[in-house]
């Protein structure tokens, strides 16, 4: 874990700027965007078919977020996801409402088979992924599907899956954050309740992810920066203003400040059941 | 008056949170989720038709705003009106540029026909709604249709067309505020100029009425609250910032602050000719 | 130059709200639209073919911007386009990501062809449609295309197309901005680096354009005032805050402010080589 920490201390400033190629929802497209440049990205907002194979030769790193899906969405992410399976584009799926849907589980499923780098989704999200029942209503993850045992039941069944998803790393994002890869776990438990209360957080730690996998991180340390990162940020965001939008506009001020000074990491917190 | 104001009071903070189903332009996307996100509701944004009957079936109620038109945002707004109708959930209308294009006033005309719980738009959609003349053009409300006469006009207009709309609630945005039900209304003048100076106001109230309708509200006392809410927070916004976009920040801030303290309704003006 | 910069202070306030129709990529649509309104404007934000006849007859000037295209988007652009030419609409044509794909490459040329009055897009992009190469890779400008030479070598090429493009004004935007005008071009240098760290201030300027063509400014005189603008608001934004949100908000809050003060212009730097 030590020198985990000090692979993320020195993430920040990247030390190039990266094409981020993000097939990603129409509801936060400017603030995905705004997390990405802020990092030190450059992001590729296209969802057009027609530009994917020449897009592909330059970019770094994929998203496919399956948030506010739609026929047109769909043939995107679809597309996308199958041709960064042959070119071996490092991925992260977001599976925005897997399980809601029939449409939604079926092209989540279909993204997951395509050997993407990271899997990520909440914890509502994630459970239906692997089978286990959920509570959650819309696209929210429950605070049922939240609790300890809950957890340890999803580390489990990510476990098992995971013979299928060789390497792919799991991210279940919530009051605490799960990531798995093979037959390694770890929980994160930083964060505050206001990150549910706008929208796009998730959408931000897939973008992070991602603008970290364009860079050559190991999926496994992006995985845990992205998380960390936002919520430290957010943790900051809170301390600083009042008022939802206030703590909104500030906690994507923070993507650009908190990562000026390393010790943003040592806040990070490491949980265990 | 006074029970109503006891009612509106009493609103914030939810009870629950609700389900809100919208089907909106993608202008303001992000804002309205965050708006009925900061009031205590989960929103839902998908446009899909093939999500509508499965969505149906948790949402708690719907938003129907045809602002930025287009082919397929019309066939989402068109199919769930009718699923609306049929299944009885609570729904508000916004007519969007209603009578500026053919598109949108046949669309308009058919959406308020399944029997939607509230209509909504600004006085001069309105008015081109109930067949008076109006000098706006584009989608903003023209000046010239909220003088006090014109404002009786479009009661006495919005009187007579309720036979056919029997118990739907109507509500006139613009510097003064209409509200008529079957053979009642209520004047509003609370607010600032400066709420016309940037998009989404608008949608932004569509959704505040959503989201009461969706915790149960009646829609005559959610419409109230919609209006004034927006305003008031809107005048304390313009109090506390300089310069618009400091001022929107603020406003959207205020849907989160405001409600906090039950005062804000002190503020309410209702108005006479 | 010093009867242009009269003209240029004189701008502000707006003497009419002009109807400002906007065909724009959906990333900033919000931040577009808000752009204008702080401006004095109202925007149309259309891209619904069926509307256009309809609303040409009373908006007052044209954005077209080919962010995020799309099969869709494309067809909007088109046929607006064609229509733009027909009804001599004053337009913007914004060539956002010309050359990186055969898709912008053939509609940025078509749309050119249709004598739009100001054709604009960053350096890299006016280098691409002159036929001059970049290094640039994704839609942003590449700095090796901002050396003084490439810049003299830009102004020399637009100077000999534009007997093919005659009157229509050029703006290349970049660390030093370049307007050409048949034989006459100009240099601004204003501007922070910040402004390539968030996500539209190349639309944002292609809408202040489009604003000052809606009232009937000249064209030449457009141009210069929306770069230096957005370029001296920039510089004061960057001044009072801290964080790139931060500075973000406060650059669209400074597009309502800056002008209050016609002293505004006596920050604008010309350059010459």
């Amino acid at each position: 874990m030590k020198n985990e920490l000090i692979k993320i201390k020195s993430i920040l400033p990247l030390q190039k700027a990266p094409l981020v190629h993000c097939i990603t929802n129409d509801i936060t497209l400017e603030t995905v965007a705004n997390t990405i440049l802020y990092l030190g990205g450059k992001p590729i907002m296209s969802s057009d078919t027609r530009e994917f194979s020449s897009l592909f030769q330059s970019t770094d790193a994929l998203l496919l977020n399956m948030g506010r899906l739609n026929e047109s969405h769909e043939q995107s992410l679809s597309q996308a996801s199958s041709l960064a399976d042959m070119t071996k584009k490092p991925t992260v799926v977001d599976l925005v409402g897997y399980g809601i849907t029939n449409e939604r589980t079926k092209l989540g499923m279909a993204m997951a088979r395509n050997h993407p780098t990271v899997i990520k989704g909440n914890t509502s999200e994630i459970r239906r992924f692997v089978g286990l029942p959920s509570l959650a209503k819309g696209i929210d993850g429950a605070s049922s599907d939240q609790h300890d045992q809950a957890l340890k039941d999803l580390i489990l069944s990510l476990k098992q899956i995971t013979t299928e998803y060789a390497d792919t790393v799991f991210v279940a994002t919530g009051k605490k954050d799960v990531i798995v890869q093979n037959d390694k776990h770890l929980i994160l438990s930083n964060g505050v309740d206001e990150l549910d209360k706008f929208v796009g957080t998730g959408d931000m730690v897939g973008a992070i992810i991602t603008t970290l996998l364009a860079v050559g991180e190991d999926p496994w340390v992006a995985s845990q920066f992205a998380i960390s990162y936002l919520n430290v940020a957010a943790e900051k965001a809170l301390s600083l203003t009042n008022g939802m939008e206030n703590f909104r506009r500030e906690v994507l001020n923070q993507i650009d400040l908190l990562g000026r000074n390393q010790q943003w990491a040592t806040k990070i917190k490491y949980s265990n059941f």
